[in-house]
């Protein structure tokens, strides 16, 4: 299927990064051919263009600076991630966070209310997690009449050059049985993390498009929004993806440079 | 139910302690009337004696210390608490631990082969709870063909005087998500918790029997490991336990006192 049934409706769209824009690798990894060509024409186009990862090693400001390494025209504000994706919804809700995060990642919460707070945001906080941060994130929840814990991510661990470290979603459940609460996860696939998108463009789910490698948590994730879906075949990309016994994307397309011709090819100017 | 039936068919009595023995309270807590001349009984019996604990905040050597001012004839070789009882559980199974521990239970793991780790233990080691020791603790798992996670006890939190501290149970619950494993509890009313003393006695289930103030922990467990359960009315005891849907203790005795006196005035000599 083509994804051009709908690109006259459309008023945005959004891009996953690894697998769509760039396959990691060694250093910053390597440009998908056509990727940076295909980003530059969405830009030219009256269509609105964010960006979309789960990444939570890196600070935005230095994830962004690789990708303009590579030769992508991004810049800082279009990327959503899931900390700044929280910060929305701390204030839509009117939350005031208490924050276990990695330090890189404290300018992003600059502007919002950190005093007496009413919830816990966890991010991969890494060296951070020590027994008396985990004791005062803790103490925070429990004193809470309704505790909420909202976890930037529910990764078990990743790899680094050093050995594999133990990821945020691995404290998300040591509060979570310490607490009695479910936690709120904000990334892909959460519905939350992609309303905030959404919210960003000032757009409904129906006027924006997720184009992503990974089936389940980029295009299953964001038809679940009621946005529209297609899958590239780069990335972590699989033939069984096809036939997919739940997920079925909107169109399917070979890479990004292919979906970006269909896309504005069939959109009347 | 008075626990005389099967007086004469026994070689072996485990006893709790808190609520048992002594109940808790300002300092060393008070010592419940008669259960100090009680162990003296039991001791210049032919029976054999255990002691059995959850207590994981002290280590044996401070909490039998406690027991001994209170008035109680016992050493710290008669008492099992869960590091001990995990010792049992290492040698019996060849398992040479990568301990996460208080450095006040080290002591308790001094004769067993730490080289080469095999698996996990991990105790309520409180400020240990590092990012690098969870870490390090986190790959010794990995790295195992069958990770083997051993926790002692799965507790929330405790309270301390400068405010509430999170329990062993917490990092427990983290592990098991990283490493996709269901850690093995030791304590009450872990049936491996209660092999390990009848081992140490070198009795069959059926020789022992245990004394609690815990319907459910105490004599539940212990009976769910073919041993016989007498449940004294101190401590934690309720009246509701007497006719509690699940668990029916093999005798019901107002204190320890009652539970010795009926015990020995039935056994032939």
């Amino acid at each position: 299927a083509a994804p051009t049934s709908f690109a006259n409706t459309l008023k945005g769209v959004i891009l996953d990064m690894c697998g769509v824009l760039y396959d990691s690798g060694e250093g910053d990894g390597v440009a998908i051919p056509g990727s940076i060509e295909a980003v530059q024409r969405l830009k030219q186009s009256d269509l609105q263009l964010r960006f979309c990862t789960n990444e939570t090693q890196a600070s935005r400001d230095r994830f962004v600076a690789k990708l303009q390494r590579l030769g992508f025209d991004i810049s800082v504000s279009e990327v959503f991630s899931p900390a700044p994706a929280a910060v929305s919804v701390l204030k839509e809700r009117g939350l005031r966070p208490h924050l276990l995060v990695y330090d890189g990642l404290l300018p992003e919460f600059e502007g919002v209310d950190q005093n007496d707070p009413n919830c816990v945001v966890i991010g991969d906080a890494a060296e951070k997690f020590s027994y008396q941060n985990m004791n005062d994130a803790f103490r925070v929840l429990v004193g809470l009449d309704k505790p909420v814990l909202i976890s930037l991510g529910q990764g078990r661990y990743y790899k680094e050059t050093d050995g594999l470290k133990l990821d945020v979603g691995v404290y998300m459940k040591a509060l979570e049985y310490a607490c009695d609460v479910k936690a709120e996860v904000i990334g892909k696939p959460s519905p939350m993390f992609f309303r905030s998108v959404l919210t960003d463009m000032g757009l409904q789910p129906h006027e924006a498009l997720m184009i992503g490698d990974d089936l389940v948590n980029d295009v299953g994730g964001a038809q679940g929004c009621g946005m529209k879906g297609v899958q590239v075949r780069t990335g972590k990309y699989r033939a069984s993806d096809e036939s997919h016994p739940i997920v079925s994307a909107d169109g399917t397309v070979d890479d990004l440079k292919e979906a970006v011709e269909l896309l504005l090819g069939h959109r009347r100017h």
